[in-house]
């Protein structure tokens, strides 16, 4: 290998000036700390295009390298926040609390959570993204329903969750500017999986939403952004550290994502799941990860004083049918179709279902979520660039979970097609993503620890 | 600090499609080599425009970070010749050679080298650089000489070369012009101080230049690009390595540059002492160094068969007035006052000289060459960014070297001004640069050693 050679770093050509743009890429490059108010220069700066696009994503590279100090990543936070609109804290008003996963295969809990946690006197403004490669995403999802809209000014999304307690809408123009300028970014250069950039795009979006408190579901395993523990509980702890230097309390659970998430995976099959969570009939797993993060965000609301009596308020509310009337009540806010959570068989259906015959008798042994949010993506459920269309009707749908006993030939699932045309291969695609032994795996629980 | 994380690195779309430039970048990143027709793709997609600026720099920064093995640094090389026209290896023509710095301080060598060794019968097609920052560039010397045009078209620069066997002109848009885009952008996004892309910045061009050899001066010591000798010795050991894979015979010297290269800094009088050289009274260290990089340059365009052989015909061409009689015709056929080399008084001069002197009686045991370069850009001489003006006129002159004896209070050398308004701070600037003990030093030689 030819190494890098040792750095030069030119010093500053006055002492009292402020470091050039150049002398804060070097300086992160080689390791150093930055100021909090040059970090607030260069995100200004990027934003009035005296930064460079090319000096940006160099720094971006550099402290994908060199990382952040804690002071640091709460000066980027805050001067990404700072760069657009932030929604005013209201006094007297229900507290106001958001969930945020880090992304998933088959992740529709936020389509349930919100409206439970509602229904329970806490406010959820919810500010949410798209599916982008294996991992899927919930403004995808509400817009399988006939006519739900997910873009809405402030001021509409402010009217709704003042009057319902809850809304769903996608990122505006208006909160947060810098954080989709350098998502972007970090999209088309190698950027994205750098701790403190990810705690500072995420942070600075909920705090310009003026939460009072946030809920984390850092996901772990194959089918997640972080593969492995250690990395994601760092991404954990940083976000609750950068939220408390600015006030905003984080909680958060670090959960498994190396299966599937529930029985489904694809748009309007995974809001077909959701709406049988609200009514009372959802998968296990898919009810335990929203009871445990709804108790998580009612614990941080305030609103109650244990996550064992939040429990009991979030399963009242879902048998009472208080939540699914809540849901009902945001789709018709949001022009959709709310018929649907009566009558399930008005979101859209492909034409095709084509079975998965288990190969062998056996035990589920694993179900690769990342091999299957692939899959959906080619399915068209899913997309690799943000500019892409999707098919709300296609996707996959299990029969079994890990550890489900299956004979051979009977359905591990069904793939949902637009055209039977590429069937057989997509068939045995989605075999090679289940593993079946002899013997039972031991149970993995979604919730694997809280932050 | 907040680290990152571990890496998620996404597939290509297909299997059979090349990676996209987010997946070279990515590759790059997580310390992968590229394979070479994805470094052509990614040089020749940024010349079209495909590949962005900002994800050029990226992989730049990247490349900083994760280094390039040789196969890929011999890949990038070729990569940027390939960006431009190539000047022919013409037939039963004279051996073509030039010799390229790292950069130093007081460094003229370039002016009396290439008349110098054109006069022993070997062709110096030279393409040089302007001054950044502490180091001086040819250009800017040559251009101290009235007249003198660096801008020649290469047919031109060609047609001087076959005539006299020198000429010395600037970077031509004709030549590697990937080098030039990438070269501004490494400059402002921090990616300058990288071996593999020294490497491939400087040989790019030299191969373009159609030579049969080049002589790299390697500096090391507190004035050059690179500080230290291990990384200096990687940098010549990887030019050789690579230029060897490309047809191109490299030879180097690893030569200190922690003192001034002879007696001046400073555009116009660099100039003045380097027609001292060639009309046989420049100073030692310059004649040093001279001789030894010529010699160099002689044995490797396969001249000469021994250095000492070459040392000899190099002496003689000094003595007899014909490396002078050269650089005269050069000046002539450049559009330049050929007059100067027999009146260097021609050359431009700064209004006032300021003495710098001595503060105690002993031995000058170091003079930073970092310092009084940075001190020569202050006063003028030289630039901080690439569009700045520069002044001839001014610059420093030293009375003294490394090891010699000084009285308190005579003259260390002297300021050449072109304001005397803020001389008494720069005095005391220019005064720091200097240590005197009471101890001679040992003496240190130019050459430390052969590559």
């Amino acid at each position: 290998m030819v190494p890098r050679v040792a750095s030069a770093s030119r010093p500053p050509a006055g002492a009292s000036l402020p470091p050039s743009t150049v002398d804060c890429i070097i300086q992160k490059r080689d390791g150093g700390a930055l100021a909090a108010e040059d970090i607030q220069r260069l995100i200004a700066g990027f934003m009035r295009g005296d930064v460079a696009d090319y000096q940006m994503s160099a720094w971006l590279m550099a402290t994908y390298f060199s990382g952040m100090s804690l002071e640091e990543t709460v000066a980027l936070t805050d001067a990404m926040l700072r760069s657009g609109l932030r929604l005013a804290h209201e006094r007297n008003a229900l507290p106001k609390v958001d969930k945020h996963s880090t992304g998933g295969v088959g992740d529709k809990i936020s389509l349930c959570l919100a409206p439970l946690v509602a229904s329970c006197g806490v406010t959820v403004p919810m500010i949410s993204g798209r599916g982008l490669g294996h991992t899927g995403g919930t403004l995808d999802k509400l817009e399988a329903i006939p006519g739900y809209s997910t873009r809405l000014s402030p001021a509409k999304f402010q009217s709704i969750v003042r009057r319902i307690g809850v809304s769903i809408i996608g990122q505006t123009e208006e909160l947060a500017p810098a954080d989709r300028r350098i998502y972007a970014l970090r999209d088309v250069t190698g950027t994205v999986p750098s701790v403190p950039l990810i705690v500072a795009s995420i942070l600075s979006k909920k705090l310009a939403a003026g939460l009072d408190a946030l809920v984390m579901d850092v996901k772990v395993g194959s089918g997640a952004f972080m593969p492995d523990r250690r990395a994601a509980r760092e991404l954990g702890r940083a976000l609750i550290a950068v939220g408390a230097q600015l006030g905003l309390p984080v909680r958060g659970l670090l959960t498994d994502m190396s299966t599937p998430i529930g029985n489904t995976i694809g748009n309007a099959l995974e809001t077909r799941e959701a709406i049988d969570v609200l009514t009372g009939s959802g998968p296990v797993d898919t009810v335990e990860l929203t009871l445990a993060l709804g108790a998580q965000m009612l614990v941080a609301a305030g609103s109650v004083p244990s996550l064992e009596l939040a429990r009991h308020q979030l399963e009242r509310a879902l048998s009472s049918g208080a939540a699914a009337e809540r849901f009902a009540r945001m789709l018709s806010l949001h022009g959709g179709d709310a018929r649907v959570v009566e009558q399930p068989s008005r979101l859209p259906r492909a034409p095709h279902r084509v079975a998965l015959p288990a190969p062998r008798t056996g035990f589920v042994r694993s179900i690769e979520a990342h091999r299957l949010g692939e899959l959906a993506v080619a399915l068209g459920a899913g997309r690799t660039r943000a500019d892409q269309a999707i098919d709300p009707r296609v996707g996959i749908e299990l029969c079994v979970q890990r550890g489900s006993a299956i004979e051979r030939g009977a359905p591990l699932g069904y793939l949902h097609l637009a055209r039977r045309g590429a069937a057989p291969a997509l068939v045995a695609t989605a075999l090679a993503a289940f593993e079946i032994g002899r013997t039972r795996p031991r149970v993995v629980r979604r919730v694997i620890e809280q932050l």
